[in-house]
This record gives structure tokens, C-alpha cells and sequence, in this order.
């Protein structure tokens, strides 16, 4: 019946298993469709709405999308997975907004990505524009470290891995802050800091979470940024350099496990209520 | 100067050679930016119009993306490269507009291709949606060509080329009509016969190309998907069968080589034309 | 002390875990080398006598490379797991020992497939040297099926995927025999019948394994091919057209487990005595 | 006729056009294989002797696997082209024959590449045992660019180049020798001096040569080589350091466009007739 919420998964993590549980309790019918068992088609049967949690970006922007032009609205909509799931898109939303962000050079060849390192300088932060985890995301302290990343990259095969996002590095006092966001509302923030060793702070390379009291400024920031990206359910990644804001990433189909850890919010239950109201509407 | 159009590039092709003489002859600055030469950023100098022409879908997203973020109009703008770029992104847009396509399921894995073969019937189309001129779409007769396909598709790292579009296989009496639009104007109509002992109508597989007399149902379709996709250059291909149309992919980035030597239309005098109104306003 | 028996494993399947206890009952001291846990190296403190089982052709290759370096025997010696890890390789010594093998060409471009696509004539068999379990072999009934094969191929990064063995289809009334040896003896021998659905008489696809009794034409090709590849454990798979027996390929790193099914010889069992024997040398 | 000699080629460098005139100025009757063009076959024509050019180490490779399966003679034979084109395989050798050569590590995963580090020490190499040209090659500081190598490495589909070997990085009053033979006897030498802003001496890069003259000690260790790797022609890149030679590389398909302006030696020359001599043996 046309009130179905349909959960979209490939591999289910425990954040997807909380969500189904937390709309399961909340007296929803789902439907859960699993990406590796069947294809998915602009004749499929409509849901009323659809929560996309492929880990895989491409195929969260592909389902997201299949379903929007089915006039199916989704958690997110596949502008905001894309905008967020793509590197130099966000950035290009946050300049239309005048968000401000580290100063980035994207370079498609290695003599452009020699070119942006001498203007950025060393050290730099060279990273691809699609990836998650903190993946290929370089730390690059030289020319000769840079020549070599240059290298592998070249291997690749894929444009997106193959391209090259130059960046600034923010080295001291530095503070990373994830917020979580629902509609227009912040669910909470945290600090992460990187684990001894690695120098990114990202959960997955093992970053230690605390909560972070919000303030007005990022709480500004914020707000522009869920507007400047859209979608309902956002993870923000920001970096606080001397006293200011800047937005690093943004996360279109957020992971919210560690966050839960630090922050004890049931993330869940809160995306459960959300899309009861929004059923409503 | 703040009128200055820009020409990003990356393989100068034919195309881009008279696209650039035709700017010249009718008295536009121009600044050629060459991503093989340099780097791309949000901070660069803000040209007055950008005219997108990498070969690399990929490229000329993230280019117009960048530009169109610094408020500089792009032909075409981001959005639309993305979606003609992008074979779901195109269906989904075709579908919102309830616009004709030929029936399509879309896979991620060998499971769900397997299962959209045999809701399809042989013989299928199976293609990536991402690549050009052809490449990688499979006429495919059997379910023994079918698994092989799949085999070769798991050994691509890109989540694109590893993502499995089963189409329905339109083979009697059809023709292949490629239509160039500029603006909201149809420039011209082109049928593509594909060259002996290959399957597909691409120019740039062998097919030949002949005018065609655009009547009002394609005139029809033609300005509703210009109208999906945005856009100010687009090439449209449609098939025809049983006297009804039917969108099959859209080119953001259009070569149009052939279809100059098949019309005798002088295409990059239309296009630096249409730049020259498209300042002035 | 200088008695031990090392394992070399990366994925440790059935078959591992069968040889180990099969060491450990007849009272041999084992180590086990897990190479997702240690790296290799030519200063390692030498075992006495090697088995290697990564289940990568190129990591078996080596891991018995670096210990036949150090003096240490292994099962297989790394030259054998590299005959019969490549297939080109493979058909050269079969041909330098004037064994029979079915007509092959290989390509390495596109134009150069097509012309052995023409020699041999359809439908051909498509496949990569290097590969188990029958991947990427493929099928080919007619040249546009190969050319998509070429296509996909072309995107891979790897040259031996790159390359392109050409070879006649031995079709109607062939039987796939697979035959296990130990030194110079033949441990036994089955038929592999493909799985409905399926022409590759893989196990891994599905094939149906039954006991096959030798006689003295495939015993005589049988040890021709042993002295050709050398190694002391081989699976070599012959085809049976016509009343001739044809080679097809050989594998240096044997699975064994239908092989154990179907016959109910215990191979663990035998490979332990045989390198009790060994030791005793 | 039966005295033929072949020359397989895929790219045709200054190289290969020289080998070719030089041949053909000594007199030989010369057969062009480019492998653009044809596929081989182990039932093709034989020629008296091949002499193997493909700029790929893997075709190289197969191509004169395929040519001595034919009985016929290659410059180089398979077994030193491909001894040669694989680092572990040529260490393999050195160990054997109980050459010098750098503390090195083999490590097949990211846990056992760390493990390798620590043991090794920082500052490192990191190379994949296939490749050309330096290519991939890094000169790693630190734990976190040995980290960013694994991560790219991890991305690449050929197990060669997702293989490790870690190794100990010879630095101050290093020199690296590049040592040409033909048959038993030496060519000549060169120091290869890197260019400003790269630690690799590799010509490709832009290292700069200069004549070195050979001791007895060089002299002893090149001759060991050869006989160690075999094959006719080679390219031994030699480090001094200490006052002690240590094997680092060996080339089975060399290039030697720098040497000879280095050298003032006529190589091709040299090479044609080498052959000529071995044909009228």
C-alpha cells in the first residue's frame, strides 16, 4: 500500500540496522530493498518514502535518483547525496553560498597538480574528490611525496580517483567538529581527534569523538551549509582555525555510531520521529 | 577584462579548434584554460561566459561545476553535463517529464543483473551509465554473454563502469536520429546507420550519417527534453520505432563533426552566434 | 630447528586446513606463514621444506620463490606455479614437449584479436593468461561478442588481463578430465560436466565431478606433462575430443575438495606422506 | 627463408629503429613482428633468432616464451626477461648466487607492509616489483606516507602492483652505475646522477650520465650477474656504497639512447654483430 517506507541497503552496517528497527518500532510499514538481490527500475512499485543507505555513494545517488523522478521523496534526495558524495561539488556549493572553506586547487594532470602545490605550499593535503574514511587523503610534506601520489594516481582508472584536490593544510590548534543534522535542526556535535599515529580524523582510522558544545557561529555556519547542500540528514565536518569556522566535508548518508557512543543521542529513534512527521505532512 | 569568454579544454579536438575560430571571428576575448596546463579555483579570475569542452565527462563537470559556483555562465551549465553525462541521471529526468525511453533496469550486482536479464528477455542491451561512443554497451544474445559480462565489469574499480544498465533491445525497423539543439532552437536532425558488421550507430564506430526531416512529435520530444535535461548544447538521441519516438541519451558536451559534413550546417558559427546574444543581454 | 615444515597461506580454505592436520597427524613441526600477517623476506630463518598455498597465483609464485632461493625446497618449486599460473607460459612448454593442445592464438590489440578471431573462426574461446576458475573465459559465437570482450579489456590496467588468448572451441562430444598427480604417479582422475547453464566445466561454476578411469594414452600425456611443468603436486586438465586427449591447462596450486568427493581419495593424506618421504631423502 | 631474423616490437622507441638499421646494415634478412598488428602463434613461421623489443615487460615476456618453445633463439631468452622484469624474482637470483644487494622486504598487506617498515626503518623505498622507469618507486620519511602508499597500492587491481618491497635506502655518497653487457662481456658503465628535486636516478626522470670506469671488483660482480639472471643483453643498475657494490636492478629489454650519448659507444652496432655471430655459430 502506497504508505511504505522502503529502506535502500547493500551491505548492512549496524547504523542500518538501527534505523530499521527504530521505524519498525515506530509502527511503519517498510520494505527493504537490498541492491545485491535485485535491480531497481523507473517501474518499480512506488514507496511513499525512501531512505537511501547504500554505503557505496554511486549507487546512493543512483537509488535516490531512481526514486525522486518516480516523484518519491528520499532521505536524502540524490542532489544533496551527490553534492555531499563529491569533493569539489560541495565546495562549489559553499562558494555560491559564501561558506567559507580551506583555500583548494583541483588539478586534473600532474604538471596543474605540481603547479597548485608550489601555490599552495608544503605542507598540503592532496585528496581525491569522491572517497570516504579519510581514503587517499595524503598528507604531503614535498615536492618528491607529491611526485610519487601523482604516480599513483595516474594508475587509476577512474577520473574521480584520478583527480587531484590541493588543499591547505590546518596544522596547529586545529579543531575537527562533526554536527549531525535532521531537517533544520542540529542534532549534536562532536570533536574528533585523530589517533596517535595518523594525523586524519576520521572514525574509521581510529579518531576518538567528544561532544562539542555548539555555538553561534557554527551554529550560522551550519544552518547556510544544510541550505547550501540540501538534504534532510547531514553529517558537517568543520574545521575551527584560530577562533574561525571553516567547512571541511559534508556526509550524505552519515554514519552516526561513534557520534552515539560520545553523545548517547539516539540518532536513530530521532530519524524515526522525523519521518513520521514528515508522512504527516 | 570582466567580458572575457572562456574555452576549457583538454584534448583540442576539431570540434574545439572551430569552436575557438568561430569565437575569434566574431570579436570575442577569449582565454583558453587548458586543464593539462593548469590548475582550477574557486578563487581564479571569473571569465564572463565559459564555454565547457573537455572530452572527459568527468572534467567538464567539475569545471562548469566551478565556474558556475563563481556566478560565470557555462555552456553548458553543471547540471546539465551531469545528467546527459550520466545514463540514470538522464532516464530519471526523462521519467519526471514523463518523456518516452526504452525500458531499463539497473544493477549492482551479478544477482540483480541476472534477474533484470530474464525480466527483459534476450536479446538485451547491457551498458555502464557512464562512456562515450559506444563503448562497453553489449548487444548481448544469451545468458552465457550476460555472465561474462558481469565478469569483466567486477574487475573495474569505477562503481560507474561496474554498474550494469539491462535495456530492452530495440532491433526491427529502427532508426537512430541524433538532434542538435541550441538554446530552445533545434539546429538540426541527423539519422546514424551503423556501418556494416557493428550493431551501433555511433560516428564514432563507423555509423554514416544522413539529414532527417524533423516532424512535430519529434520537434515535441526534442523541446520537452531540452527542457529536462537544461542546457544550452545539447545532442539528442532518439530512437524511432513503430512511428513513436523514444529518448535514448543525451551528449552535454557534443561532438558535431559529423553531423557538419552530413547537414553542411556550420555549427560553431551558430554556437559563437548564440554566445555573442547571450552577452549582450 | 631446521626440520620444520612451513605452510605459506593468504586465505586459508578447506584445502589448507586439511593439509595442515594431514602435517600435523603424521607428526611433521609445522609454521605457519600467514602473508596477511608477516612480510617475506631472503633473511628469513629457512624452514626445511615449503608448501605453498596462497590461493594468488602471483603471491605462490612469490612465496616459493624467495625459499628456493634460500636452498629450501618447496611443493610446488616456483618455476611450475609460474608455468602453470600463465597459460601462454603453460602452451609453451607443452609445445616444447610436443604436447598436443588446441589451436590458440595470442593478442595483445585489438586489431591483432581480430585477425585471430578470423584465423580461428567462431565460436572461439576468449581468455586472459592469467585467471582461475574459469573468470573472464568467455564464449565468443560472433565478432561483435568480441569486440565488447576487447572493450571491456582495454579498460583493464592489468597487461595480462590486457591479453587476449584465442582458442578453438572443442564443442560436441568433449569430455573435461582433471587429473591429480603426486611426483610421478597419478593420484586419479575425474570428468568435469558443466553445471546446467553454464559451458565452463568449472567446479567454482558449478561443474559436477565423476570418477574417470585412466588409460595408457592419457597416462602417457599425463607424465609428458608432469616432466614439462614440473612440480611435485599438479591438477592438469585435458580435454578428451575425438578420441585424442588435448592439455588445457595446469594448475600448481591444486583445489581439491570435489576432487576428494567424487573419489573418495584422501589427497591430504597422500601429500603428508609425500613429504614425510621427502624429508627422509 | 630459414635465416631470418625477427624483431618484435609494440611501440617502436630511437631504440628499436637503430637495432633495426644495424641489422640491416650488417646484412641480415629481417622479419618486423609488431604486435599492434598480428597475434602470435606457436605454429607460426620460426625465424632463425628473435630479438624481443616490446617496451612491455609482459609482452617481451610472452613473446619470446612463445619463439623458444619454437626452438627458436631470442635476445633475450623468457626466463631472464622475466627474472629481470620482476625485482623479487631478480633478488631471488642475487640470493641464490649469493650477490649483494639491499636489506629488503617483501609484504603482501597493509599489516605485514607496516611490519616491514618498522623492521627496515625510516627513510625507506617502497617499490612494486614490476614497473619501469622509477615509476611508483617512493622514498618514504615517514609512517604516514607509508600508510598513503598502502592505501593507493590497495586501489590497484594487478596483484604486482599491490605488492610491497620495502627497502633499506641508501643515501649519502651513494652511486648508482649502470652497467651494459652483450654476451659475456661488458659494454660499458655509467654513474647516473638524479636531477635537481628527485632522488631517483632513472633516465626517464632526468638523471644526468657520465662515463664510470669498471674495477675488478664491478668487474666480478657484473659477471656474476650474468650469470645469475642469463640472457644476452642486459642492463645492470649496480649502487656503490662504501666502496661496495651491491646489485639493485637488472634490465632484460634495456634502453640505452642515454648511454650512447654518455658513452660514445655504438651500441646497435655492437649488438648486430653479436648476432651476426651467433647465427654463423
Amino acid at each position: 500500500m502506497e504508505l511504505d517506507v522502503e529502506v535502500v541497503v547493500d551491505i548492512v552496517r549496524l547504523e542500518e540496522k538501527l534505523i530499521i528497527n527504530s521505524l519498525r518500532n515506530i509502527g511503519l510499514d517498510l520494505v527493504i530493498t537490498n541492491l545485491k538481490l535485485k535491480p531497481l527500475s523507473w517501474i518499480d512499485k512506488a514507496p511513499y518514502l525512501s531512505v537511501i543507505r547504500p554505503i557505496s555513494m554511486q549507487k546512493a545517488v543512483y537509488s535516490a535518483c531512481i526514486r525522486n523522478s518516480m516523484n518519491v521523496k528520499t532521505i536524502n534526495n540524490y542532489t544533496s547525496i551527490m553534492i555531499a558524495g563529491d569533493k569539489i561539488l560541495t565546495l562549489s556549493k559553499l562558494k555560491e553560498f559564501r561558506i567559507p572553506f580551506p583555500e583548494t586547487y583541483v588539478a586534473f594532470s600532474s604538471t596543474a597538480v605540481i603547479k597548485a602545490g608550489e601555490e599552495i605550499g608544503f605542507p598540503l593535503v592532496d585528496k581525491p574528490p569522491i572517497g570516504s574514511w579519510g581514503r587517499l587523503i595524503t598528507l604531503v610534506n614535498d615536492m618528491q611525496v607529491l611526485r610519487s601520489i601523482i604516480e599513483h594516481r595516474e594508475m587509476m582508472l577512474s577520473q574521480s580517483t584520478k583527480t587531484h584536490m590541493i588543499q591547505r593544510y590546518i596544522k596547529e590548534g586545529r579543531r575537527d567538529i562533526r554536527v549531525l543534522t535532521l531537517g533544520d535542526e542540529i542534532v549534536g556535535a562532536v570533536t574528533r581527534t585523530p589517533n596517535g599515529g595518523e594525523w586524519r580524523s576520521n572514525v574509521a582510522l581510529g579518531a576518538r569523538m567528544e561532544p562539542y558544545k555548539i555555538d553561534t557561529d557554527l551554529e550560522d555556519i551550519v544552518h547556510r551549509t544544510i541550505k547550501a547542500v540540501g538534504g534532510d540528514f547531514l553529517a558537517i565536518d568543520v574545521f575551527l582555525e584560530d577562533g574561525r569556522y571553516l567547512v571541511n566535508e559534508v556526509n550524505g548518508v552519515p554514519e552516526f555510531k561513534g557520534f552515539m557512543n560520545a553523545t548517547k543521542i539516539n540518532v536513530p529513534e530521532l530519524i524515526a520521529k522525523y519521518i513520521k512527521a514528515e508522512i504527516k505532512k
